[in-house]
């Protein structure tokens, strides 16, 4: 189960939606891993994973899991983050954060490697990946951001079930097939699991992603306009968010509106601008009716930018259509983008 | 088939998805009718149709089955309307107009009661009904421009498939389950039936509905900024439409950005407003996680609005959530509606 050189890494939450792409990420990657741990709820211990050949059991993850683990991946809710991330620190490993548990937190830097790879070097043992429709966001838009600058950003997202987690997932299917054959869907789980109401997802669209706020917001569209303004530096960036739940399994997307600082490039510029940028893949030929797509988003890492178009009222102001896949750059892969980033940064040492 | 008094009422595309709900409308708003003429293309003649527990033989419709006819409406296709709504006019019946054929004549009224009722006495024969998705935002719109004053709207669309019709709808049932199945989806008639390239909808968001403009615009986003300025009379309005179709059967939804000319009304303001606005549901009480679902507006004429919340940062801004079942308001409700209005304001004469 060892390599000769690498790095002993913890994948907490080994098997969700996020955990499951984080190893599949891992390994096409050939991320140099020495010893690897499988780390789980109590609920899941014990369970087997296959990786790269060999079988893994899972342990239940405790404080004293991290001894002698240099990298951990995090990825089994905010409760988890908040009570072992401090104790893997405590034992020197470096903890990727999946959840919400610590983006807004001052110390925490909040990363997006093609955006602000450099926040690494201010991190204090807690690095924090963010929301996944807020990353597919920011990847498009600071190619634009750097050369124009940016002014305001309205965005409607068009998000998959797969984000709420597989148990979402078997919902939305089991009411699609019950809709289909005239029945009537029980929902249990959408819109927030842990929410007063369900609502069906199947053939439907339900505009709340996380709970409510008082100020009329869910909490993952304040997410997005939180982490947006500071993955950017830019805290007088105008950013407003609504956030829809969609009967799409996997594949996130989104309308975006921006209005540029300075200047007012054309669409062919900001084509040329973001076809050659880290990370994005420009699919924007309308006459050939060639635009990105939740489902041909599905297993690719890229972020796919397209139907890129003039405002017609003001000069500076632009829309796009932005899709990816919400578990592979929105999470799993970002995560591993960031650990490799720390390597190549010299931020952690083989062992 | 025939009352005592009324109107002699042609249905041309009674058959249809829109056409359907025409003639449930003219039942339960217990239309007027002396006498009721269903017309179809020539491959739809002779099928059956029941209305009022009286059957109905469709007949092919033609110049000469407008003789005698007060009232027409068309819902089978802009070409069909094309052929044969000004041969009705010439044989004295008034059109309502259910196709994009004559919505931008300007000789031609494009109108939603609630919003432009008085539009109607300067028809020449012809009346247009606007895009579904055109409909239900003006009705919301409208009473904030009133008070407010409107400048800029930037609206994102989740639209349903009956929109495209039935057979897309059977797409859509018939890819569901394949999918489910772990088969292939065989698309081939979405986005656009008449366009080169067709992709799934099912388990998908397609950021294309009707065809693309030389501007990079679909034409269904056109329509919806042309016809807003249109049936608003605010030509310098600035409106901007990205237009999405969703694996939903029946039911549209809109995110939707607006900046008010005068003044900055608080959310509760607008809520007040809105609940006393013709044609409007209020359905926004985010702690009891109340807000307009697709799937809760099937079969109701409401346009419902929702998730109105103000921009944080700029003073005059905000943003809400509208739905409506896109075949009755967005269709046939309105269309019927539309020949109330001609009643009530005298524009048709009892035969």
């Amino acid at each position: 189960m060892s390599n000769k050189t690498g790095f002993t890494v913890a994948v907490v939450g080994a098997t969700g939606a996020v955990g499951q792409q984080m190893l599949k990420t891992l390994d096409e990657k050939n991320f140099p891993i020495k010893e690897l741990k499988l780390l789980s709820s109590s609920r899941s211990a014990g369970k087997k994973v296959e990786f790269q050949g060999n079988e893994y059991t899972l342990e239940e993850a405790k404080p004293e899991s991290f001894e002698g683990v240099q990298i951990a991946l995090f990825s089994a809710g905010g409760s988890v983050s908040k009570e072992l991330a401090p104790e893997a620190v405590k034992r020197g490993a470096v903890c990727i954060d999946n959840t919400s548990a610590y983006r807004m937190d001052k110390d925490v830097p909040l990363v997006v490697p093609e955006v602000n790879e450099a926040d690494l070097h201010n991190h204090n043992g807690i690095i924090a990946n963010p929301n996944c429709s807020t990353i597919q966001m920011v990847v498009a838009l600071e190619p634009i951001r750097k050369k124009h600058g940016l002014k305001k950003v309205i965005v409607s997202t068009y998000q998959a079930v797969s984000g709420a987690g597989w148990a979402a997932v078997e919902e939305m299917k089991n009411q699609s097939r019950d809709m289909l054959d005239g029945k009537e869907a029980a929902p249990e789980i959408l819109p927030v699991g842990g929410d007063k109401k369900h609502f069906p997802i199947a053939f439907n669209a339900i505009p709340q992603i996380d709970k409510f706020q008082e100020n009329g917001y869910t909490f993952e569209e304040i997410k997005m306009m939180n982490e947006t303004k500071k993955i950017l530096h830019q805290d007088e960036l105008e950013v407003a968010a609504t956030c829809v739940r969609l009967p799409v399994e996997t594949g996130h997307s989104e309308s975006v509106y921006i209005e540029t600082e300075n200047g007012n490039p054309g669409v062919d510029e900001l084509k040329a601008l973001l076809k050659d940028s880290a990370g994005v893949t420009l699919k924007d030929d309308p006459a050939n009716q060639e635009y990105p797509m939740a489902l041909d988003s599905v297993g690719l890492p890229d972020v796919f930018v397209g139907r890129i178009r003039k405002d017609l009222d003001r000069a500076n102001a632009y829309h796009f259509w932005v899709v990816s896949d919400n578990l592979l750059k929105g999470a799993a892969y970002n995560s591993v983008q960031i650990a490799e980033s720390l390597l190549k940064l010299g931020l952690v040492k083989p062992s």
